[in-house]
């Protein structure tokens, strides 16, 4: 709990600060023999770069992925893999204010007073370049469900006060216009609504939803390690996220228990299906076979151009300005890390499963 | 990640079934030298027990707890704390249909298909009596909370439809009526509105929620293990809690950054504070000195007494009718039980952060 | 780290002081399907027990164990297994001098430094009775090695400056005799050895031996969590052990490299072996299908009747004398103990190395 | 427990093959506020190069190491270090029999066995190259150690059968030989042994003692995490050791307890203390104010240039020479690395241990 490893049989160390020397991850707990290569890797990095449209800051930086250790003959070894991006842009500069004053809606302030000062380059440990780590490992962590037969896909639901209509929705559109919406006609009302935004030197939250489809029944543990507690945890770990819901969520608190839950019944194949899915996919803490679906509120970028009253660390009352180029919403590059840290909640209680009857451990050891 | 276990320094290990022998829990971690009497664990059970209202199954239990290690002379000796509470009525009994059939919006199937087979006396292990165990270490959390001046309340802020009025909100007013409601008006309404769903043999939802006082500055940390995050795993492991939210959560997804962030400025004390909370007490995974406030949507009662379509173990397809008398809403008696998770999540974090600076870890060991 | 629990998957939560209430233990990560009984456990138990001969404390305890939840119809159900024993005495009486003396070769000044004061009744925390858990886990985790064809046996191995003659070793005798010897003539000159201890009253340490036969190849991990540095970890948290060693040990410190390695040859059934075990079957830290054989150091019973010298808490030099019968020496209580810190550790290993490779995790969720 | 993550609180997770692009290590739990540089690690990692003596490989490396993130305006921020080595040489070459037969001594049957391959360049994971990441987290954890005021060193007591003799025991004399002896006269005995089996193209085995000075009373835990068990992991999971003792050890085993317990008196000081340390500093699994003094017993390095008998994982028998130069002993090398497994337990323990007490809680969080 020292804060930035996470998991338990698939364990995950990220490090790095937003303009330090570079930004990475280590991943333990990979199983031998899953083929890898640093393109695996990119391809889901690349998702989350800025530049890649006008509602993500410009910042040319390539972020190119190595590989260091944990991979042999294109093949993980089962030892720890580590991953690294280096900082393009290591510039000494002048921070101004920022250096000494608290940013409202940054952890500025937390961090000077847990730590008694801060890295304050480009926001340090709590720059959304601290998600490099997460969506390297992510990525590792979505090849395994891939080989077990697992989907696993985020868009983005809602920008401000634009939702997608389901009827529309088409998984291919989500990576086809700039907010990874999966209804057109919503996203490019998405981004006339942001690009008014910027004008207004304001920003705006949004919501994105995760799938996950084919998950076996009884992931997940019937107490504490839930596999939707352990989603939530996953999920608000992300810098910006201020809520988490499954299934009906929020909605289910005003529904009736007759419609709310969902019956069982038996489908074209004699297997046991749920006929409607109110639950998100989990019941007791445990998958029950119907698709996860997921919801993660993200609140407005807390960096704007309007001018803002705040104190510095002396306890001085100033104006301030945060120059440089912001992204009017966070959502659009937050997609692929809701995708990644839900990948990683997966795989480690994937593994931590396995023992959890009799005649699973007798398969793996039987001689 | 074996599921039951909770906490990396203030260690929680919860155990019993429904209509086992006894259930129970063992804390871990609990600092020497707290007072601490079954009186105060019982206190806080008592929060949880049936019978209270005609909105609880009226079952009467007792559930008397007992602390079999861990304290001495009144005080904690730094050893792990024990505590069980014995079942009354462990009386075999038939319990038909349940023992092979899978109740909608239960764990019956998920933990058959998981555990291959399961203990369905009462619900076994998915039982709401499982929270006995964390309702009794949540007592010992809230004393030592108490110890550093930090107080912790939940309640009822909505069921089904009736919101409580914040113009209305007494603190006092929480425990005076069945529904744990700091609004007494809301709270009549709300006990009408059940009294309606009782005589439709149905059930309905609602949302708890939970405010923390007067935190130091800096509890959790920027990375996985942000005091959100962790919250929000605690919560979500609760049964039947499908939403988590902090501060405007959900809400913040669609205002804009102007509004959401919250400035800083000084206060009369000349220490620093933020203006506004929209962030509900969290910049970064870390508090950050105002209330923290969360919510925890709850879905409605499973258990319901219409007749409900479902399959048995052998994928038959039936219509079943759950016997026995069914509390119509969760909400009241789970408020202690939000109480208490976030009560242990916050123990835990204040533990794991104690040694964050080189100044406070020459503190404590300075000779 | 909170130090009473041990485990990653299989997770063992001891609680309880020899004069509390009770004592008992929580194992979490049980498979299901597991057949088990309170006969089961309290097998491994008695063999803990004091007054089974006049070497051990004759103090008639019973130690019956209760099992109070994780098993349904006579098999585990995949929840925690919560087992505790009652301590029948626990009439208050006068403790005396040990009250707020240090006992030398006793943890009762490091207690008070460290948590303030002590529950100093019989020794509290540090009695041998803390061991009642880790037996009674090791018990469980005994019976799923069972499952899975390993067997584990431990015995003493030398008691003061007696050792066993491999050349007699019969481990029919182990339970035949008073010290738990393989060798039946050994057994016999300890026994006249500790006679004269005992008038002289003074006590004497000696070595326990274990070895687990017929272990999968590859068990435990390459780097920290090898499979040696566990169960070193398991075996020095016994009280009174002061060394640990693995096949040849701290024989092998003085050994050359052209001895001390063992070749590797084919063995009948065409299977690779080594044709020796110098390293007691364990290589790069994962069992190399060779028994694994290791060794722990007792030190002598810290409880003398003779007088000794010694400081009060409040910094005064006394002589005392510890009143009541002693063992001469812990070591045949110990056996089962060893064998069970054994179980417990290669349980845990086996299960969080079941995702080690690709094709096993497949195996286990193929659909 | 995916094997390469050790600690609770100062976590370490160590990553890197012999021949792969890079060795490293995060360290995550540093308190913040630490002065720390390269050079502060890099003359740890010195201390592990080969190359200083005819006694160790002759491979010229470097091993510079560079701190990537977790420090900033030369002071430890609270983030995770990350560390790493770039290995110079990692041209591909033919590894002949090693990449398909099983070296006697080494872990290539057991990797192949768990994972199915292996890295066969230079030993991969298994390889002594391994211990960078161990030594630059133990350097870390030294700094910490010595703003406690707690000393910490390690040497060579002996080496095959040449003991150091006490009563010349000189700390200074560590470093000025090249088999890290703190006797001049065994050091140069020692020598010229090895130059022996060097001729003899054999290898031979020794013992490394660690010596803790200053300890505060009370760190480790009453059970399973004793200092002493969690030293003895750490210790125990460095390659080649296979054996560890505390204090007396294994002579303890045939000692009596009147001789072994350590009466307490009052020094000078007025303070409690032991008259005599048969304990090696550890009661009750916490530490007691005397010098923490432990021993780990090496074998014999396996790599020799005889002919030895083994087999190809395809199953023939075959006889192999391992051709290249090769350390007579492992000792010398392992020494800092024993040190750095001891830094870095204690101040886990130290960490953990902050919230012991109340009042220690009260300490940091008092307002």
């Amino acid at each position: 709990m020292s804060g930035s490893v996470l998991g338990n049989i698939f364990t995950v160390s990220t490090w790095g600060e937003s303009h330090g020397k570079a930004l990475g991850v280590v991943v333990d707990g990979c199983p031998a023999g899953l083929e890898l290569s640093e393109e695996d890797i990119q391809k889901m990095l690349d998702r989350r770069k800025p530049g890649q449209s006008k509602f993500t800051t410009t910042r040319k930086e390539g972020d190119e992925v190595q590989i260091l250790s944990g991979v042999f003959e294109g093949k993980t070894t089962g030892t720890p893999i580590s991953m690294a991006v280096w900082n393009k842009d290591q510039r000494s500069k002048d921070y101004g204010q920022i250096a000494y004053s608290y940013r409202p809606g940054h952890a500025d302030y937390t961090f000077d007073q847990k730590y008694g000062f801060r890295d304050y380059r480009g926001g340090g440990r709590s720059s959304g370049r601290e998600t490099i780590g997460r969506v390297a490992a992510g990525a590792v962590a979505e090849k395994i469900l891939k080989e077990l037969g697992i989907e696993i896909y985020a868009y983005a639901r809602s920008i401000g006060p634009v939702n997608i209509d389901y009827s529309r929705f088409s998984r291919d559109e989500i990576c086809n216009n700039k907010v990874y919406m999966p209804d057109a006609e919503a996203a490019a009302r998405a981004e006339e609504f942001l690009q008014g935004k910027i004008k207004e030197k304001d920003s705006v939250g949004g919501v994105v939803e995760c799938v996950i489809k084919n998950m076996p029944v009884g992931v997940g543990n019937p107490v504490f390690d839930k596999l939707n507690a352990n989603l939530a945890k996953a999920v608000m770990s992300i810098g910006a996220v201020k809520g988490f819901e499954i299934g009906d969520g929020f909605a289910a608190a005003q529904n009736t228990g007759s419609i709310n839950n969902d019956e069982f019944g038996i489908d074209e194949n004699g297997k046991i299906m749920k006929k409607t899915n109110h639950a998100g996919g989990i019941l007791g803490g445990m998958s029950d076979g119907s698709d996860i679906v997921f919801r993660a509120a993200f609140k407005p970028t807390p960096s704007i151009s309007r001018e803002q009253h705040t104190v510095t660390r002396d306890g001085e009352e100033i104006d301030m300005v945060i120059h440089g180029r912001h992204d009017p919403i966070i959502v659009p590059r937050a997609v692929v890390v809701v995708e990644s840290m839900a990948a990683l909640t997966i795989v480690d209680l994937l593994f931590s499963g396995m023992s959890a009857r009799m005649d699973s451990v007798k398969k793996v050891y039987e001689r």
